[in-house]
């Protein structure tokens, strides 16, 4: 069978499971608190816990050169490994930089390259202490960020009990949005063209709100990098429920709107690398975070009891919407 | 310029040097001990130094599919990693494995390489704690390696002193002559045949001789990935050290040797991909490796003050040699 056909999540489950067949998924004498499937590996190797991911930008499958620039590129490249650190509301520590390059590459392409990822290591307190660098036919960045808990507690996928309710940061589709804007060379309104092309070129990641979350006494946190219901399917397998989405509720931003019409909510609910943060809790929790995050919070929906990973749309007149396209595959 | 004109070496000089001057190369409040340019970086979080190391195999750069299999891959694409904590003296805690695949990978030859990745990591107590899969073109496996120090000492480049011993683990080349015989599909006999191509596509990082390194004392060492004179070269530029090289003291495999004749010296001189341990240190510390370690362990020079970087290969006549390519370089 190809991996096109198993797809990019049933392989991961298969690979994990052989991983885990094999005990080679533990640190001996600590077992990982929580394994292959979360925003990060996580595992508590003396007091506090130790985080660590890693992500890869593939030039023509993550991004081409023409859409984004080298310095956005190296930025862009830390940013979605710092999104997993904040999804498990946690501080990253350093990151080691594995890097492929076509021998025609100019120097100065490369150093821009690492301005921008250099500028969101100093702004985020993330050391660069090592990488590699290889040749390839196009450009790939993979980097792996190690980092460590804050005060001992961190968010997972797979904690969310009914009644929870559930909520998002920012504005979901925006990156997508940006995306189709660049690559379909769309003549926008320069405010909206700026907003979207910053969101999906320029993520911030959201790691002082993460560790908001922790401190809010919340538990359970994905990012938004396949797309909002995808990652809220995530959550619910992993946490074993169901969960209700109310349409009317999705934040969508205006200018994202003003642009794309009809299509700005399917953008909202699909559209990946957003980075935003999808977390669930109790209503006080969330509502805590709401009043004291500076970024937009809004509750969408909600955590229920049932058939896990079952997604419910809802829309204004209270009934169940069938959805399409509900997140991106690698293949 | 071309990253190809300016080669590896000096494009890693200046990425190193522009995240040295941003100050992003030190964890607050822990300056790591060695930063990028080591086999891995290290650094002291609190008593006990950690190790961080990751290296990526692209394939028709690194590998090509007919002459590796997808197990050996596998267990290869960790062990190049395993190498760079063996050359520190390390002991390797854990591994993120960032796999990129074209659409149409078979699962089967997914799930065979995770084999052959998971035997070495069962083998030297490395849990795979959580990995990445994108699409892409061609097959690329990059790993990220954690580990720790061993009694909090650690093997370095920047170590040498006029005087030391040079020696060598196993017999350098091998991996080289198993390539060539690969790639040119030459015939040899049965027994050379499986030597050589063992050496190639099953290389077995010195992880314990490392380590019994560190306890003889020993301060300095490398893995012989680019090729013997510029892994030497490497250690010569880090101590500010030059070195001789005694030609008629390399360690050549016989069955090697028989294969390739002539061409034997050179392979052995600047064939890559050996990832046996070249080390530094007092003869009686050499000589102590040499007694108790199983593995063959050779002097083949010594460290002399003068030009850093310098390297005289000598021959029988006790005359210098003039060298050629020595070693390997990405661009």
């Amino acid at each position: 069978m190809k991996v096109s056909k198993l797809g990019e999540f049933r392989l991961i489950d298969l690979l994990a499971k052989m991983i885990s067949d094999a005990k080679v998924d533990r640190l001996a004498p600590d077992r990982p608190l929580i394994g292959i499937g979360d925003d990060a590996a996580a595992w508590r190797p003396g007091g506090s816990i130790e985080l660590a991911t890693v992500d890869t930008m593939v030039q023509d499958i993550h991004f081409t050169l023409d859409t984004i620039s080298w310095q956005e590129l190296g930025w862009k490249s830390l940013a979605i490994n710092l999104s997993d650190i904040a999804a498990m509301g946690g501080v990253p520590e350093y990151a080691l930089v594995a890097m492929a390059l076509p021998q025609d590459s100019a120097v100065s392409d490369v150093t821009a390259l690492y301005e921008g990822m250099i500028k969101l290591a100093r702004g985020s307190q993330t050391a660069i202490v090592g990488g590699n660098i290889s040749r390839a036919p196009q450009v790939s960045v993979t980097i792996t960020v190690i980092g460590r808990s804050l005060n001992g507690e961190i968010l997972r996928r797979s904690a969310a009990r009914p009644g929870d309710t559930i909520a998002v940061t920012g504005y979901p589709g925006s990156a997508a949005a940006g995306m189709e804007m660049l690559t379909q060379k769309l003549k926008l309104k320069p405010e909206a063209e700026k907003y979207l092309k910053s969101a999906f070129v320029h993520p911030v990641p959201r790691l002082a709100e993460g560790q908001f979350l922790v401190k809010c006494g919340l538990k359970t946190a994905i990012d938004i990098s396949d797309g909002l219901l995808s990652d809220l399917r995530h959550i619910c397998k992993e946490s074993k429920m169901s969960a209700r989405v109310f349409a009317e509720r999705l934040p969508v931003h205006p200018l994202m709107k003003g642009s794309f019409g009809d299509k700005a909510p399917g953008l909202a609910l699909s559209g990946g690398e957003d980075y935003e943060l999808l977390f669930t809790g109790s209503s006080a929790a969330v509502n805590k975070a709401k009043s004291e995050l500076k970024c937009p919070v809004t509750a969408i929906g909600e955590i229920t009891a049932g058939e896990p990973g079952k997604i419910d749309l809802i829309d204004v007149q209270g009934k169940a919407v069938k959805t399409g396209k509900t997140g991106w595959q690698h293949f």
